[in-house]
């Protein structure tokens, strides 16, 4: 993977400002992940303290603390819980850089390129496994529940995405049917959480689980076009990750299925080979493949804030609109 | 890693008879064990019950079991619970093969060896998710609570081994503190867990516990011992394997620090080498290394029986203390 010098605080900074709302919220989060990242052992301390370095712009947690806000009061569960969403997060981080054996992550060493594959796998295992205990120290079985059944999926739509590389035919609709299993279902579970430990009725904690359905599928199509089209100063990774791995993704896919006879197998040759990222983005340019996918995504972003209509107006619920269209315009 | 021929199977029967009492609900844990491992997705369908091939002679859930019997009766909570220690036992399996590079487990193709790491990483978080969602539906969260508690001293365990790979002067104690961790912590998991939803007193179920504990100290121990004097046929597994990885076993740790000065030198220098099994070997039958490494197990074996003396007797105490001298005399 290309090493690119910049960092993303700008785009780290444009969220944190849109969060303000919660920020006490997530500073308690950040205390608390740097407290439960720790080992009696000083090597494994180490290891297991990098983990905390390696997490995203904290947006699960915020998502789990909006909703819970938006729909009644914050309490510490949800702060707990908010914590577990982002050590599961981070777990899958860990083990897809194992899996990517990528050597850098927002611009940090990953911990394979540091400790080795091995010490990779084990931190994850044991980033999965303090989040699961930590899920049950909130008093009922029903958030372990929850979120083992959707990381569950997650890593289901992760095998089915893995076992799927190299496969030039990929449908849209199976497109969908993996996103949504690998990002869209840990956002719903982090929504749902937040309303579930509101005390919000059904009907709500159900329209939260939509938005954030529907939050994560915008959010995963634009991630996708970010690794064709993005900057790599911006996002911190090297783009054309995906074409070298011979991953579908949505702008592929549209433009393999607008294409016939001899331009089709020529395309389909450029993916084969998996290098020329210029190339192909040029092709996906001249089809209108990556308006295409903008588009998709921004129906998602749609659907996600109308999700929200059953809701009183709140600045919560004004953040989560922000968020929806935050999340297909975002640059990193 | 060297491939042999032959089947465990008279090994799986001799654990299979001792388990006559139990033999119901093994079976159904093996019937619930089937059902879990599927997807609806046709190729991580095929993954995912692969795995359920891969598991172990079923000792863990034996061991909950057992200690359930032994202190109460049995509900359904043994029985999911029993097929949740076996989906993570078998999820460390998987991911060790990743870590390992083994390409052969109890005769079965590892997940790595057919489907590449990717996926066998993937499996083992499925594996961990599914039994965390598992555990969850007992009802309470003290399951999940103990459960996640354990594994993640499971995972530290490992991380100890892993970061202390190639460290010859591993002391004898910081051995004992990684086998507590990686193999004794989730034995005593089960037999407190098989004694808790029992509804056994606390100081039964503090017995248990011990009596997990040093029933997995007791097997890992032989465990290790295997790996140096075992028989290949019986175990499926090649010889000399922690030499190789220059891992710091008890018989090994016992010859270091009884020679001295030039012998101690030769023996660092083989150790260093790690391709040397019958030579390392013959010094520690020399030394009495083994047998120096046999006692110990011997007496963590006699720990354990003698935790059970708080119990009545029954059929189900007759197998624990019966079970803790089997971990020590196995072949395989």
């Amino acid at each position: 993977m290309t090493r690119v010098g910049a960092t993303t605080a700008g785009s780290r900074r444009a969220v944190g400002d849109m969060f303000a709302d919660i920020r006490t919220s997530l500073e308690g989060v950040e205390r608390r992940l740097q407290e439960e990242l720790r080992s009696r052992h000083d090597n494994v301390d180490q290891v297991v303290r990098h983990g905390y370095r390696l997490g995203g712009k904290r947006l699960r947690p915020a998502l789990l603390l909006l909703a819970g806000q938006a729909t009644g009061e914050l309490t510490d569960a949800h702060e707990t819980l908010a914590v577990v969403v982002e050590m599961i997060h981070t777990a899958t981080l860990v083990h897809d850089d194992v899996l990517d054996e990528a050597d850098l992550r927002r611009h940090v060493d990953t911990v394979n390129a540091r400790w080795g594959n091995e010490t990779s796998v084990l931190l994850g295992d044991f980033l999965f496994s303090h989040a699961f205990y930590l899920a049950a120290t909130v008093g009922t079985a029903e958030a372990c529940q929850l979120i083992g059944k959707s990381t569950n999926r997650v890593c289901e739509g992760e095998m089915q995405q893995t076992l799927a590389e190299g496969d030039l035919s990929l449908s849209e609709d199976d497109y969908y049917s993996i996103i949504d299993a690998k990002t869209a279902e840990l956002c719903a579970c982090c929504s749902e959480l937040g309303a579930r430990f509101s005390d919000a009725d059904d009907q709500t904690v159900a329209a939260l689980a939509s938005y954030g359905r529907n939050l994560g599928m915008a959010f995963q199509i634009a991630d996708d076009l970010l690794d064709l089209a993005g900057d790599e100063q911006a996002t911190g990774k090297s783009l054309g990750r995906d074409l070298a791995k011979r991953k579908m993704t949505l702008p592929l896919i549209h433009a393999r299925d607008t294409l016939v006879d001899g331009p089709r197998t020529s395309f389909l040759a450029l993916l084969e080979q998996g290098t020329q990222v210029a190339a192909t983005v040029a092709t996906l340019k001249e089809l209108g493949s990556l308006d295409y996918a903008r588009g998709v995504a921004q129906q998602f972003a749609e659907k996600a804030a109308a999700d929200l209509s059953c809701l009183a107006d709140s600045p919560a619920k004004a953040t989560l609109e922000h968020l929806a269209a935050f999340v297909v315009s975002r640059q990193g």
